[in-house]
């Protein structure tokens, strides 16, 4: 198992993450909506091949691996974005990949990664299972290379590369800098990335409801999990006991305070990405949206919001269509 | 009501709307998908601001009127993408736009029309009204100008540039000039249109069962009617009793052969799109895609799949996700 977290993730490191991904990954797009008269913009990351911006942070990690480790190959942690992520860049660069997922991630997420030809490892989170030391354990036997889901610099300078993209494509449409950029947040690495590409804009992370650690933390100065780790929630992307010291310390030295958002919050924000958008997006990744639209966050001209992830089982977005609230 | 159709649709035509165009709408993605091994490229129209294709066409027309002309408003004939892009052309230019659309419209094209500025005059399409003789009276009141859903010659350029933008991302990309372009067809105007962009690539029209107007006017070398005007579709977009002059003239010459398919056909790609794609996709709009994935066209790693819509009700889209054929 290679160190993790020894050095801190830097804006040339988001500026080359972004350079290695630009040479293949098209631009996501970035799309207007209209909320009570202001324009804001959309960053559609569920248009990534996988169907989110994890697939960055894990081509960054995995394409920096020296030969011996890449043979050696890696496992990763995840609900199942950063799964997909880790899955898709490990076949293209041709390395093993396993995966410690937790038993009640999204069929379609887990049908995914094997589809992507990973190695499913179970862990039973609702349980209480701890998935870290399940991973630990497969890279002590494997001398494998744990490549964690946010608290790891390679992977917070990739998801930052969404950052540099946003802010080319709208100096090109005329539209200017973002001034404010409204994420949805799991651990972090999303957010400490976005803070590092982005240092003019401001960054509000938003949570769902009962998995708000980094609001918490923000908060309080220090990191605070969330109050009870068995809290229900539809957003299975963004449920982070806590985030880490790597995350924090980036977030803390930009970020005043996270937001959090109601499960009817977020069903309103897929429903109106659905009418308005025709986009498919995933609870955890429908929750900046879900925030702007509830009044949460004040909107600009050029307030970003992105859409994270589009990776959601048929039935459960059947309900969500359905349901009125 | 000025003269229509008496000009014929050029390439110049197509290239100087991809010109108007480019300046202020973004392109839309072309995403990668694998079908049975093959990779193809989905051409996802339905995220244009009006969620579908139909937009180009309209600001093509509405942006060359005279000033006399602009002032007399436009009226345009449509089952609702049309609608919405003649209403957002004509709200950019100021213009007035009435636009005579079916009572048996899906409720969320109806509102969206209206939303956006638009008169809705509802014609009684279940009971066999015409709606072009209800369009033909609007003008002849007003002095407007009838802006066609497809018989134009603008229109046709305007659709066209759809295929001027998919090749020149191609080519950015890597990928090489598109070999066959399979899109989903009503009257013809997109069509016709790929057929003037990309005179190099076999353009594939695919309509749904009942209503192959287009299929069968290529079989007979001349323009014939659907069977039956009151077959029952969710091919909404795609109800056209039969193509036009204008637009049979370009695809006789360059189609030999359309294809239908079926309304289970249809869902399959629409769960297919949701799932691989995370892209809403109406059932018009996936036609391409249902004779793609049922093996009636062959592929190849230059094939394009045009997705032309995604404007749907919520309730029919839960219920296709629902389905299980």
């Amino acid at each position: 198992m290679t160190s993790q977290g020894q050095r801190k993730p830097t804006a040339e490191g988001v500026a080359r993450a972004a350079a290695k991904l630009a040479g293949f990954l098209p631009e996501t797009p970035l799309l207007e909506l209209d909320i009570r008269g202001t324009t804001v913009w959309c960053k559609a990351e569920c248009l990534q091949p996988i169907g989110a911006f994890k697939i960055r942070g894990a081509w960054h990690r995995l394409s920096d691996l020296s030969d011996e480790e890449k043979a050696r190959g890696v496992v990763g942690v995840s609900s199942g974005n950063h799964a997909q992520g880790v899955a898709w860049a490990a076949r293209r660069l041709g390395i093993r990949a396993a995966i410690v997922m937790p038993v009640d991630a999204p069929a379609v997420k887990l049908a995914n990664t094997r589809t992507l030809g990973a190695e499913v490892v179970l862990y039973d989170r609702p349980g209480g299972e701890d998935r870290d030391t399940v991973a630990a354990r497969l890279c002590e036997e494997r001398g494998a290379t744990l490549v964690h889901a946010f608290a790891d610099p390679w992977v917070i300078e990739g998801q930052g590369s969404t950052g540099l993209e946003l802010a080319a494509q709208m100096e090109r449409r005329g539209i200017g800098a973002p001034t404010r950029i409204v994420t949805p947040c799991g651990g972090g690495g999303l957010a400490a990335g976005l803070a590092l590409a982005c240092p003019d804009a401001a960054i509000v992370p938003v949570e769902p409801e009962g998995w708000d650690d980094v609001c918490r933390s923000l908060a309080a100065g220090e990191i605070v999990p969330v109050a009870d780790p068995a809290f229900p929630t539809a957003c299975d992307a963004l449920q982070t006991p806590a985030t880490r010291p790597i995350n924090f310390e980036v977030l803390k030295a930009r970020v005043p305070f996270g937001l959090s958002v109601t499960p009817a919050e977020v069903r309103a924000a897929q429903r109106l990405a659905f009418a308005q958008l025709r986009l498919v997006v995933e609870p955890g990744g429908a929750a900046a949206l879900a925030a702007a639209l509830a009044g949460k966050v004040s909107l600009d001209g050029r307030t970003v919001i992105v859409l994270s992830g589009g990776n959601t089982d048929a039935a459960a977005f059947a309900e969500v269509l359905a349901s009125a609230d």
